[in-house]
């Protein structure tokens, strides 16, 4: 007995097929399946389907959506984009609602799972923590969401920080957050062995901000792919927006790409507009995974985005460079399974025994859907239409 | 006796009005209007409207909007490109249908004119010019469009074609195209002294496709400036690109600014995705007028594009680096005010008077509307909803 079949979807690889859902997993894909009289069925009109999104960085706990417009207020230093962020931050609705907002937004684009980093410090405490995992549990039958305890104000720099992580992974907090060990807290290697000390202890995730570039940057990223591998924690260390590997090439981009791979220390980018970032096809062909997310959306860092993984995807693509198919294929993969492996979800794969989530919309081709997201999709999760 | 009264928008200043139409033109703005009961009464419901958008580059006859999607084919030379959309058009339908889908298309999503470059050549001929004339005057009613004869395959390297450019004009198109005169046809006198002596003898607009980067296309930038002053074509020249304008700085950028400023050259951009390209706010400073197109849109050259301009002016936006209120304003004014005046058009304006041309969203603000573009619009064109 299927509980749901949704027919006319086309696969990515073209097919007509039927979809039919047992237990909030693919039962059988196929064309002309069968439903008993009493099986909902839902006629998707030759849709292309998709594998659900997973933004693997997205900050829950900044992000404006849902609020009245907040004009951005330009800083002239981090401490100073710090402080404004809390001035703004006491004018609008209290972290667990305006969580609650976002995740709103970002469901209906199709997005099923993400990784949201949440600021830790000795001020904030686990406030925002908390209230991060109240909207979390509201949304615990729709949306996958992993949490990184983020040391936004820095880790030595900020003291009574390292006991917040700790506290933070205690109380639910999945991955272990860092920010320019060298650049923020001046001692990289007090910086990591918090880091991947607490992680260690607690078999803990990490997911590290790195901003610094050029060769400042590469000698941290060697720092962590060393650490990573010491400690065996291959395939559970992540490093976000790695600018430094877009300002390298020849063999330095080489050095780090093989030592990233070697160690299994996946890289997550947004594809920011006015600066170099890594450089994606060079990496995957050394093996290193990168994965999407969307980073900030609207809030007190910038104004742009509104949680669309596809239309990040395109953005990865329209700064990459990226026309052929193949390409633009792949940037869809960095929103779907690069980023569920990096994230060590099981993978959104539209086969059958996998969880049926989906995302069905007009395009011809994944390619034509990343290169133009459509507006209007539909968005199931676990076989449920919403 | 009003045609229309529109009730409940928000203007651009943030205030709550009524619009009230007649004959295609604004007959009031402000709050509570009244209207006959005869007149129709259209219920905004609080969103914001936005001027008509204007799209100051485009190209109708090279889009495959409508069609089935046809996979990038990588060119290893500008020949090589040509020759591949030769082949690629050859497969779809003809050029009226698919100029007339794309237009739909971009009319959808607010654009009330655009300029649109047509390819013209020794072997085309003015098929294409023929073709997208026909589908000009399918949408006259809806769309203002301006057409420049534009010579993909150069002018010199492309025996014929200044006779064609100049039988182009004669057919009914407003402007004389170019396209690198050095870097395509390697001689820039000669390529400029087609374009500017027919364009002066026809009293017809110019715009160039300018792509050479660094030196060399500064240089184009200053001989174009100089025959501009010359003539006294002021504000009836337009260099679309100018890519090189995005690798200089310091007195070069400034001399070029002063030189375009003062001759009264136009500059046009799309922000490229993975190359420099001007910088918007420098040459604003120095009195430039700098314009947004969508260029390309799905097509033989590439992938990317709905023909949207609000987030074309994202995306010029998050290129630019634009996070301030009046920098993202800046953005959406040039996909509206700027480019209407670089076309030549009344720029459109939500004031008394004024063609009744515009867009509602939901949006706080303009800055929001650029920062995040809904999907949903409500388009009003000389006062009639579409």
């Amino acid at each position: 007995m299927i509980d749901r079949l949704f027919t006319n979807a086309v696969l990515p690889d073209g097919r007509s097929v039927d979809l039919s859902i047992r237990d909030g997993r693919f039962a059988a894909i196929g064309p002309d399946l069968s439903a008993d009289a009493a099986t909902e069925t839902v006629d998707l009109g030759g849709k292309l389907v998709l594998p659900g999104f997973v933004d693997g960085h997205i900050h829950l706990d900044k992000s404006f959506v849902g609020e009245p417009w907040q004009p951005h207020r330009p800083a002239a230093s981090l401490r100073e984009r710090l402080a404004a962020e809390k001035a703004l931050l006491a004018k609008v609705r209290p972290t667990a609602q305006r969580a609650d907002a976002l995740i709103a937004q970002v469901a209906a684009f199709g997005t099923v799972a993400m990784r949201s980093h949440v600021d830790v410090d000795a001020t904030t405490g686990l406030s925002h923590l908390h209230a991060v995992m109240e909207a979390r549990e509201k949304w615990r039958d729709r949306m996958d969401i992993e949490l990184v305890a983020f040391p936004q104000a820095g880790i030595l720099t900020c003291p009574g920080t390292a006991d917040i992580l700790e506290a933070a992974i205690a109380d639910g907090a999945e991955v272990v957050g860092g920010i320019d060990p060298e650049g923020m807290d001046g001692d990289s290697d007090g910086h990591l062995d918090v880091v991947f000390g607490l992680a260690d202890r607690r078999g803990a995730k990490i997911d590290i901000h790195l901003h610094e570039g050029g060769a400042g940057g590469i000698a941290q990223l060697h720092r962590i792919a060393a650490r990573t591998k010491a400690l065996g924690l291959g395939e559970r260390v992540a490093v976000s927006h790695a600018y430094a590997l877009g300002d390298v090439d020849g063999a330095v981009l080489d050095g780090i790409a093989r030592a990233l791979a070697d160690a299994g220390v996946a890289i997550m980018t947004n594809a920011p507009g006015d600066r170099a970032f890594p450089p994606i096809l060079r990496l995957r062909e050394h093996g290193v995974r990168v994965f999407a997310g969307n980073d900030n959306i609207r809030d007190a860092w910038w104004p742009y985005g509104n949680g669309d993984m596809l239309q990040r995807a395109m953005l990865i693509g329209y700064r990459s460079g990226f026309y052929r198919d193949e390409e633009l294929a792949g940037a869809l993969a960095m929103a779907t399974e690069e980023a569920a492996r990096a994230l060590g979800l099981e993978p959104p794969r539209l086969e059958v025994g996998m969880a049926a989530s989906f995302v069905a919309l007009e395009a011809d081709t994944p390619a034509a859907a990343v290169a133009a997201p459509p507006a209007d999709r539909v968005v199931v999760h676990r076989g449920r239409v919403f």
